[in-house]
């Protein structure tokens, strides 16, 4: 009989096999079981081959036995019903104290649910984040886990045995907090990652369609921004895919469709920070952008009605360049010191004490939004954990003082030749926004009472007290307090 | 005894007092109640004086029970829990056949639970949009009933007595469809109001801190905007706005705070737009700069620490005005552009037969967001009812052929100055968006399927077909299926 497993894992796309890999070279000795059955041969016969740490099962009664106690169990299907599903299946087999972990992407508040449902069975509960795509699952990946913090023990040691690590060593996971907020933070973490991808995106456009530059010119680019303040996995990538050439020599890039993909995560940032009133403006424009993008057909018709401009961008081109990678390093600071107000005002919100430096921390290596800018937020919250916003910290207000100059020209020039920039724009325009200790929202005020009674605020008054004038001299002078326009 | 009330009227506010009061003038016999029984004879010693079709009652029996059959009784009280609370008070005295009206601003998947909840009781339910503030509720509101289909008939003569009028005669009130498609067009109505004041308070800031502009003069220019293309009851109210002076002489503009309140449909919008994958982006926009503008403090803050240029906008004064005017038309066509895009998407999805010109048509007058404009939306439809897109249609282009140029520029001076223009400036990004046949969403797929083996489609290979490429050389080429980076 073979020795007891020290954790298993169910579910074996890309994701979970790699994860297995990887829990293996660490040595430990992993169960392993898919749905579909015979995906577990086809594994075992691949890429888990001669790896004898790593057991196939076939039902999940097996599973549960192979593993020591307290069983450690990781779920990476797909995050919603599935999940549930499989937490079903695992109950009647499972002992007090048993620990499962669910490393998908599932919405937090699922999660939380989960917690507290396990919880009242007996039973620990983790919900997990985990970035990295297939590269990072395989060598070390972030791991952003939250719930039942009487389970972090169990699986502290095995999760930073295999998750990234920052240069001198530490961990790219750490316990993130209660309930969902491992799955929270994994969110905002994708958020982020939308709006990276949307901004080199529209950097690109700007390159290629605006300064009609070749894919080798633009493999320059993207590398020599690698070498500095924009230094991250994501530039990284996109250079090598400026050099990737087919067979036929032309770049791969040029015949990929251009109608971008979602999976959720982007839309529940989105929706998430409508809820809680925080104003992520960039995730939500680049989540509406790749819908947009979506619209190919429409789009194809749209291009012969609609007027625009010639989309040229004159003027010196090394110029033009730096302006650009200002624009999209100092939107890249909007952009993240939006998904840490989010990340506060969630705290609040569903009472988590969460630690912003060490998640930034976690996202430093490993995970796909990985830079080197990272390490800057992670120095800023150590130096102020109370820090109201990223923009406020020295370091950023510096460099967002440094680059305004280069981004607003960038927004000129492509405002002026027709090339979107949903994103950037939006960005400085938050910028803008942020730092204006008066904004035409008076206006908004006054209007909204005009036709609708529902009363103001003054300058020259304490805040709270409320006003309401009768604009026209018409009409009532009753507020309104129930009823909403 | 007094004769029976042809029906009946819960919840006092402003709102649903002028309902009353208008109901009243058109010569139905309105019962009134509210929660706090104090509120009726208040109403009925002031406004309501005089008036012998209104009738007061003190219990919810005593209204039921002053009613013909079947009974028509509309609740106008706040949004939520609320609604639920009254109709379950009132159903034990209904009888089969009576209809309850909900011309709150409830959220339309409450609505649609209701509508079929009540059918399964044997009671009719209508939620029904009701706009125009405290004035339309007086004279005369647009409505937009939605629901069970059996009870339109029975108060289709009353809503469109009291509902405006378009010059012709014709009602600002017709039926929207099953369900809650009333109170889901009501919802894109107040998102689209959202978008209106935020695009009109830019315009404004660009006029007052941009050009310096004071309080006579931009009345003047709002009132000339009001005599033409923009001519709206939203341009109309920001002119008197700009004419309104304390007794100090001094406008009382200047002494509104700049936070903006908001009660929910704008968030509404946005979210939905989020979860249909539509993008509506300056009504997001809209709603983000809300919130924004309430982070009063911080702003007050970040206004000592971060950089920005000078607040001023250089030029021929006229043409810069001209140019604004044109930025706020086009970006109204593209605000109105995406509410139609997310009407026609909920339709599909909730399976409902909107008719676009009719919804055009009860906006036309008596709502917040009446306007001229709205004809040619009417018309636009009314000439292709299966229109795609609004930018679509020869009259909306070429508008937007013609202001294309100042709309650019305009955008291009509050950037250089400084001057935040979310609504704007999201507008002009989504334009240049959509009538781009080809965007760079081909990179962010390109990048997808680097890290998270995502796949592609190609343009050299039908649509439906997706690829995966092993990128770096390493790693498997197992596509991700099941798991979401």
């Amino acid at each position: 009989m073979n020795p007891k497993c020290d954790i298993a894992l169910i579910g074996l796309a890309v994701m979970g096999q790699n994860l297995v890999l990887n829990m293996s070279d660490h040595g430990y000795r992993v169960a392993v079981y898919n749905r579909t059955v015979s995906k577990v041969d086809q594994f075992l016969n691949s890429s888990a081959k001669g790896k004898n740490n790593i057991c196939g099962t076939y039902s999940i009664e097996e599973l549960v036995n192979s593993l020591t106690s307290p069983r450690k169990i990781v779920l990476m299907v797909k995050a919603g019903e599935v999940v549930d599903n499989f937490i079903n299946l695992l109950l009647p087999h499972l002992d007090e104290g048993d620990l499962i972990i669910d490393g998908g992407n599932s919405l937090f508040s699922d999660t939380t649910r989960r917690v507290e449902e396990l919880a009242s069975q007996g039973i620990l509960f983790i919900g997990t984040g985990v970035s990295g795509g297939e590269e990072g699952a395989r060598n070390g990946p972030s791991i952003m886990p939250g719930g039942n913090s009487e389970a972090w023990p169990l699986v502290k040691e095995i999760f930073q045995a295999i998750s990234a690590k920052v240069d001198d060593g530490t961990p790219c996971c750490d316990w993130v907090g209660d309930g969902g907020s491992g799955h929270y933070v994994k969110m905002v973490h994708n958020g982020i990652e939308y709006g990276d991808l949307q901004m080199i995106s529209e950097a690109y456009d700007l390159l290629y369609s605006g300064l009609k530059l070749n894919h080798d010119e633009m493999y320059t680019i993207f590398d020599e921004w690698n070498r500095g303040e924009l230094d991250s996995y994501l530039i990284e990538i996109t250079r090598d895919i400026m050099g990737y050439k087919e067979e036929d020599g032309k770049p791969l890039l040029t015949k990929i469709l251009d109608r971008a993909g979602q999976k959720g995560s982007g839309k529940w940032t989105g929706i998430n920070s409508l809820e809680l009133g925080v104003p992520v403006t960039l995730i939500s424009e680049a989540v509406y952008a790749r819908s947009l993008s979506s619209l190919k057909e429409e789009r194809l018709e749209a291009s012969k009605i609609l007027a625009g401009v010639e989309r040229v961008v004159d003027g010196n081109r090394e110029e033009i360049i730096e302006d650009l990678r200002q624009a999209l390093y100092a939107s890249k600071i909007v952009s993240y010191a939006q998904g840490y107000m989010l990340l506060r005002e969630a705290a609040q919100e569903y009472n988590w004490h969460l630690n912003y430096g060490s998640i930034a921390q976690m996202w430093r290596e490993g995970c796909i939004i990985r830079s080197v800018f990272l390490e800057k937020i992670k120095e800023a919250y150590e130096a102020n954990s109370g820090l109201k916003n990223l923009l406020l910290d020295d370091f950023f207000a510096s460099a967002l003082k440094e680059s305004q100059g280069g981004w607003r020209r960038t927004v000129g020039r492509a405002v002026a030749a027709g090339i979107p920039m949903p994103a950037i724009s939006a960005a400085l325009a938050f910028y803008d926004g942020y730092r204006s200790a008066t904004l035409p929202a008076n206006l908004i005020q006054a209007q909204r009472d005009y036709f609708g009674a529902h009363t103001y605020e003054r300058t020259d008054r304490p805040a709270g007290q409320f006003f309401h004038t009768n604009w026209t001299g018409e009409g009532g002078d009753v507020a309104s307090t129930t009823y909403e326009v």
